[in-house]
């Protein structure tokens, strides 16, 4: 470790760490990432983050977890533009269901099609990740393009830009493809938008390898938090 | 329904709809309860609340769902005090991961233990329901009390009140109790001021009426969601 006084403990594959990885490029802080293996925590690391968990914040010496814990804190840390809340508390109120929904709704599904071996339960799985998505797609905003509340860009976007840069991995391992019936069409355009945001770019590891790690998820013989929880229909950790 | 421009659709035994009613009477907001039958969700309300979630809070026309989000959302529409949230953002963040802690880790062992019918499943759910309260009650402020963050009543203490209400419910059912060693002796100073807190007193019905309600709960045949999520040990909704 450096003398940072803001380090980011994830792994460069971990789709919640990324969140916050891009919050904080938004923001234009100076951090650093501390790469940190989820399956082989060190006591110095569980020291910082009590319950283990990756991605954990270390700012000024004190630690943050949950990812969308972090992307809160980093918005009030670190007040200056660009915003990545909504001013009006209704909008914030929309802001924190929305990054819920992708919690609950999309991102266990997304596990679940790349984990179920067998192709009946993968077609539920696919069936229930894109009932997810529609939802999602049709909560953005239909006056203005191209993020989820329009113009602005902010932390709805962000809680669901890992997954969304991971669906390569599904059409790899999955077949999988968005219909092509226009029902997705407002979700293309926000994707492209988010791709070629610069906070994001630099956060985007390359696809070999990221296919390559995500095998151990497509054979179902993970062993992460994440992974176990998926077998087991459980809540996420 | 009457005119108030501030609803709150919930029924009397909900314990999430519970947490909103009690920040609503901390800010002193003119409000009104909206019985809503969570089984028999009529056409009206999921005009009101698309995901037919209760609790729904309506404010001038706009509904808000999901009780922590609600809960931030009184906060921040209603900013005079008492402020249920530290103003520090470390703080609020520590706010925020110990909300997330009683839903993920002691509001499902709760109703686990009372779903449980084989004694073993019993011990279990209690020992992991017992685990959750310890860690969360050496969280609570060690050089204040009584509250989790000393002085302070917030948004994390809220949280946990219809939890630690409905503990006689599974001490008739589950012949549960707090282990008198010493390590729950903070709680028990948290939990006696928060059962006098003026705007907790109003929303606690009737110790017979409750534990009658929860029968089908201890009985396993209770047919609401968070039933049938216990059962599949599945993610809450």
């Amino acid at each position: 470790m450096t003398g940072k006084s803001t380090q980011l403990f994830s792994t460069w594959y971990c789709p919640f760490g990324q969140r916050s990885w891009i919050a904080l490029l938004e923001k234009g802080v100076d951090f650093e990432i501390v790469e940190t293996d989820p399956y082989n925590k060190t006591s110095e690391f569980l020291a910082i983050s009590p319950r283990g968990l990756v991605p954990t914040l270390v700012h000024n010496g004190k630690s943050v977890y949950e990812s969308f814990v972090i992307n809160e804190y980093i918005e009030e840390a670190w007040p200056q533009q660009p915003k990545l809340m909504p001013s009006d508390p209704y909008d914030r109120a929309q802001a924190r269901i929305w990054v819920d929904f992708i919690g609950k709704k999309i991102v266990p599904q997304f596990y679940h099609v790349l984990q179920s071996q067998e192709k009946g339960h993968q077609k539920e799985a696919k069936d229930r990740f894109l009932d997810g998505l529609r939802v999602f797609t049709s909560a953005m905003s239909s006056t203005e393009v191209p993020y989820f509340f329009g113009k602005d860009f902010g932390l709805v976007d962000i809680a669901f830009i890992p997954f969304a840069l991971r669906f390569n991995i599904l059409v790899h391992y999955r077949d999988f493809s968005l219909p092509s019936n226009g029902s997705f069409d407002r979700l293309k355009v926000w994707m492209d938008a988010c791709k070629s945001r610069p906070s994001v770019i630099p956060t985007v590891a390359p696809r070999d390898k990221m296919i390559d790690m995500y095998k151990r998820y497509a054979d179902n013989t993970c062993k992460s938090e994440i992974a176990e929880a998926t077998r087991k229909r459980a809540p996420f950790p």
